[in-house]
């Protein structure tokens, strides 16, 4: 983790880069408001209630570590639609998941489910709720291509980068749905979980959005493997972060509930190790499959899950698992004949990735 | 109607369309086919189970009547992304409307349903089902943008393409919101109606694709705006059609369970007519609004709603609105500066859509 750490930080570049996307938010969703008011009113409520822009950031750095510098206004313009396509993941997600709360606010579908009822409409709330939330996805969904098919790019440029960003939006639903089949089929290897992970996160927050931006700056093959090698092992990390965040994050900064993950049974890399370092102790293995199998468990039992983890050594395991994934990124990404100055910022990038609280 | 019954037709041209575009479609679909193999097994089967490729074959019409000769393949690959956008529209209808059945088969989400049941997978079938649909309906809708950018068309003709492929999208998802308002807030009257019919097919299934056919050929203004005005016109006559078959069709050929409009309390024009020329009669106003409150009603009644529709005159009215759209539609396409051939095809197209049985 020494590379981590030891980075000269200039804070001001990424943030500047985030002043100038949300601009470019703001604008692409301004110029569309009488085009669906309901709908993108929902929209623009999620964008301004946070998140990160984590893809359109390591897409903008990946832009420059490839030499991008001409015409950087299309390029952000361009880079709206990966936050475009998080928010109908997102929205999407919430359905299929049926969470009641995203970024500290209610989700979408039930931000429409409760205007039903307070209207006192016909027929069901939920239904009317799920519904809507399903079209303010595909809206979504189809404004991030109109977001970077629009944005002003050379038509070189576009073609470039069409085939990251075909990829990354099939890797995207492919993973959601190996993600569904996990639960289903009860999966418990660490394997199935990884590959869940390297799909629905690392290709999709990292790996695709990084490929994406040196496309976009024409990039050559090394260019692209070096950066897409750091994305897959930052990525992964990155999500194996979130999911000791999901378990152990403090719900005041997270905005989430409590423990949502082990309420909500999820098949993570965290859960198959310990189910695997449980082997041989029958109670562990009890409460472990309480969780996975989405029994509706109470504070006292998160806390239990809790200690279970840190107990059996996988919270250990994973937190191993994290920094030799940093490490070797951090490898990949010395290797590439890139820009320095984006060199810089992606090292701390991947230290704000993995070892972030939220 | 004249008009439309003294077309001489010549069937082989809109059928050898149809066949380059099925081909195309395939191939489409068998170089994705290692992506995402369940998903996408799902939309090969809806696709081969039938559907009358309607928007695409206007869009193919709309490029030969702006004079589109060269360039062909691509234009059919391109056209591909119309049929694809009507898949995610198909797949995340049904899940929203609870349909069992589409095209004679289960709905997408009955399908993965029933395959979650079969398998004994964990927690709920439905849910499981609704979900994979969802990303079903995800993958076609980005698989519809990725038809038309990389269909290899010339980066102008892209260019020209975009403003119209934008604009159906935002308004076929922002029409069928209005169609869940619509039942939400017991909308009775017929402008409504009419304005979700306007948007959610006359725009989406006729005007938007010969708009976008015209585009890719570099029409003029004054084509666009005739090949629209028929494109509204036969598009809102389209969808009265489709009102009167959703309540007065033959299950045998439709596909779909008898009545099922009226089951489901489709808020139609051909309903809001019904109720205005109610007015005064109680007892069939009280019928109609059972229907249209969505209560759960038998054969019986769906065979007293029927014959109530004829005998309070609003299935003739349907009828003449349908007629005079037809005119009107026609006589737009007849001032269109068009290479002939075309216009012949788009006579008998209006004719085919404000006509037909199924």
């Amino acid at each position: 983790m020494s590379l981590l750490t030891s980075v000269d930080t200039c804070p001001s570049r990424v943030d500047d880069f985030r002043v100038l996307l949300d601009e470019a938010l703001h604008d692409f969703l301004r110029a569309r408001e009488d085009l669906a008011p309901e709908l993108a009113g929902e929209l623009r409520q999620l964008i301004l209630a946070g998140g990160k822009r984590i893809r359109p950031t390591f897409a903008w750095w990946g832009w420059r570590a490839a030499g991008g510098q001409a015409q950087a206004d299309a390029v952000v313009r361009a880079l709206v639609a990966l936050e475009m396509l998080q928010c109908c993941a997102l929205v999407h997600d919430d359905v299929m998941d049926r969470s009641k709360t995203r970024r500290g606010r209610p989700s979408v579908h039930e931000s429409f489910a409760a205007r039903h009822r307070h209207e006192r409409w016909a027929a069901s709330a939920r239904q009317y709720g799920d519904s809507a939330a399903i079209l303010v996805g595909d809206l979504a969904l189809a404004w991030a291509d109109d977001a970077l098919v629009t944005a002003g790019l050379p038509a070189d440029a576009l073609g470039r980068a069409w085939p990251p960003w075909q990829a990354m939006r099939t890797e995207m639903i492919t993973g959601q749905h190996l993600d569904l089949l996990a639960v289903a089929r009860r999966e418990e290897s660490l394997e199935h979980a990884v590959r869940v992970a390297a799909l629905k996160t690392a290709a999709y927050t990292v790996e695709r959005p990084l490929h994406l931006g040196a496309a976009l700056a024409g990039a050559d093959d090394d260019v692209v493997r070096c950066l897409r090698g750091y994305g897959h092992d930052i990525g992964v990390a990155f999500q194996l972060r979130d999911d000791l965040i999901g378990v152990f994050g403090d719900s005041s900064v997270t905005g989430k509930p409590v423990g949502e993950d082990l309420r909500e049974g999820k098949r993570t890399p965290l859960m198959a190790i310990a189910l695997s370092l449980a082997h041989g102790k029958p109670a562990a293995q009890r409460l472990l499959r309480r969780c996975l199998e989405g029994s509706a468990i109470g504070e006292r039992t998160v806390d239990d899950v809790r200690a279970l983890l840190v107990e059996l050594g996988a919270v250990a395991a994973v937190e191993k698992h994290i920094g030799a994934l940093a490490s070797s990124g951090l490898a990949a990404l010395d290797r590439a004949v890139i820009d320095d100055g984006a060199r810089h910022e992606l090292m701390r990038l991947a230290s704000r990735a993995v070892a972030r609280t939220t």
